[in-house]
């Protein structure tokens, strides 16, 4: 099956906005055995947008649309496939419901112009939007298939959750050969040394494909094993998977796109375990990614943001001596503010950041990028330096990555060190 | 000038790497008045390569082109390049010698593979690569240009800066029209009841245009206007700019790319006031926003992540009889929270948050997206209710862009109603 993606958006074409939808979709067709043989954007005019259509439906069997489909002017894209598929707009009930129950919900009265966005392109079926007022469509004529959904991120990922790959995954039967994809995640190690420790790529991966994804999260190793049948492809996998878990283990928190704060919230969760955490230098961004899994309630029970020194000597019991002496951003500052939380909180974990993100506030002998991250339980206190760079962001994204792993190795068992 | 972008590359089509050059290309040519029409993505793959190079070499005036110019097997682009235009690859003595002194200051011996980079199209003009090995082209042929770049961003980018725009740019002096754009960014206001607010665009335009830019921050505003001369675009933008203004003013936090905890920070050191904030159910996100602003220690003095009643109770001295009596997501906890933690950190402002960020936690009468936010200075001691949505990520950040707001809102003195 070819596939063809259209963004349409003047944002998109302008760089005001990056095309983060087609990559998406881009990924996700991939996945289902789907070729994407090319992706265009194309401006919020009308000429275009037809021409664009009859163009990529002519030469693929499915195309893939998204943007233009809001409540306002210059958003025509509804207008473009009644056009182009010559047929009429029709009231659908069910989602006039949906958009009146969403507004309820809101407990605002619906607007005659989202009310307008209730009439569908008669020859579609409707894509449900539960997150949205501008529902998608599915159309099939001729063996083809023509997809078009909202440009809101979050509103199309749904839709092709619940409804495009399912239903797209369906028709696909029999290929010839399955290409299946795994993603271990590391993090704590560069690039350039987890390529190193892997050794050997030939004889690692004996015809299958490795492509290092490096971000400030970490580096993401992508396999893909081609075969002839998905049996053999999901045995590749593992096998690639095992030699390099036996090279570069320690580093490796997932498979696939589980994210570290859902690893660590599961090993709590598991083990039956509390967490408390004090945060300087971050600003709540750990406490703020721990909570961001659903139930945190279970293993987190409290959070101080300590900017100010006053903060930390007040909540957190951090001696004033201590920081005159050895100054905020300190390994015993860490362990004392550690040990505070945990204390106050009663908690089973307590964990602490204290750093420099940048670009000001860096002394002598004290630099941008410096952190140190504290961590107790009922048996030990410790605290561990790191270095980071210059980019106050990437500092803070870095620094919380590096916490949440420390609380992963703790769980584990994994040695802190090295 | 009108002008289509392609880029080529797997990696970019099937979402591994997100298109970030034809974002940085569209803005550029945009910037110096080039229509940007179209932008595809295309495959490592001959066929597809010059049946997308002929199709928009037929119907534009420029075509910038990047990726593929790499010295492996899988870069095929200058080949492409020269059965395109029926040219042959002659050796460029000066891209040699660029070569070659690249690898002697790494220390490295050129390979022979680099030195086949030397090779280039008879019929182009080469873009020199300063920081990498392979050079662009630049080729004209009746009256439209085609631009050939490496698809490595930063090498990219400065061939465009030092190259290709002001070559352009000498090209393009006295367009017949100049066009600017302006963002307003809104933040409070449905996408549909703003467009309302906003009455007869017609009117309100006259002849400039206007797109409207939704997402869980906000709706942006961006306008676009087009004149004979810049001084007569830019006065057209301030026009239209202060009768939405007049219309939608309170809703308006930023004027072009300014995010919304920038603007409050600024406030916030402007008036040299302080605050303190006291966040449940947003986890500390408000905080960790915040504090992604440089020198937020001006302003941000703590924040408690008070998850349980425990530490809503035993730090931010809360009534344990309101939270049995209210429940802990309701106006009065959210008004002890604000108090509670202004008192004991000593700002001028105390913030506070609690709610249902679901998806679990809902209670009778108590919906997941029920949010209460509350706001103390000296003076005045008020809290506001919300209703947001059902996904827990976003239902976060739309709390944390309300919490925002009513802190512009407040130090502005813009009513916190309505």
């Amino acid at each position: 099956m070819n596939a063809h993606i259209i963004t349409i958006g003047d944002e998109i074409l302008i760089g005001q906005t990056l095309n983060t939808n087609a990559a998406y979709i881009g990924s996700k067709l991939v996945d289902i055995q789907v070729y994407v043989k090319k992706s265009s954007v194309v401006a919020d005019k009308e000429e275009d947008i037809l021409k664009e259509f009859k163009e990529c439906w002519e030469n693929n069997d499915l195309v893939v649309v998204t943007g233009g489909l809001g409540p306002t002017h210059d958003d025509i894209t509804r207008q473009c496939v009644v056009k182009f598929f010559n047929t009429e707009l029709v009231q659908n009930n069910d989602v006039l419901e949906d958009i009146k129950t969403m507004f309820a919900k809101r407990g605002r009265e619906v607007t005659k112009v989202n009310e307008g966005q209730a009439l569908v392109p008669k020859i579609a079926k409707v894509i449900q939007n539960s997150r949205g007022t501008a529902p998608g469509f599915w159309i099939e004529k001729k063996n083809k298939i023509f997809v078009v959904m909202p440009g809101v991120p979050f509103e199309m990922k749904e839709m092709m959750e619940d409804f495009v790959l399912p239903d797209l995954k369906e028709r696909l039967h029999n290929p010839k050969t399955i290409s299946l994809r795994e993603t271990l995640q590391t993090t704590g190690i560069a690039e350039s040394a987890l390529f190193e420790k892997l050794g050997n790529l030939n004889e690692l991966l004996e015809g299958a494909k490795l492509a290092f994804l490096p971000s400030q999260f970490g580096v993401k190793l992508r396999i893909t094993a081609t075969e002839k049948t998905e049996e053999k492809a999901k045995n590749k996998l593992t096998e690639i998977e095992q030699r390099i878990r036996s090279k570069a283990g320690r580093f490796i928190f997932s498979r696939d796109e589980e994210y570290l704060e859902e690893v660590v919230a599961r090993l709590l969760k598991e083990r039956g375990l509390t967490i408390s955490l004090a945060e300087s230098c971050t600003g709540g961004g750990l406490a703020n990614v721990l909570t961001n899994v659903t139930g945190a309630s279970a293993y987190f029970e409290r959070g101080i943001v300590s900017y100010s020194n006053a903060s930390k000597v007040e909540i957190l019991k951090v001696l004033e001596d201590t920081i005159s002496e050895h100054g905020a951003v300190s390994l015993e500052v860490a362990r004392q503010m550690a040990e505070g939380v945990k204390s106050i909180s009663g908690t089973d974990l307590g964990v602490s950041i204290t750093g420099i993100m940048g670009p000001t506030g860096a002394t002598t002998g004290k630099p941008v990028g410096l952190v140190y991250i504290g961590l107790c339980d009922d048996k030990v206190c410790t605290a561990k330096e790191f270095t980071f760079g210059d980019d106050r962001i990437i500092n803070k994204q870095r620094t919380i990555q590096a916490a949440l792993d420390m609380i992963r190795k703790h769980l584990l068992g994994i040695s802190l060190d090295g």
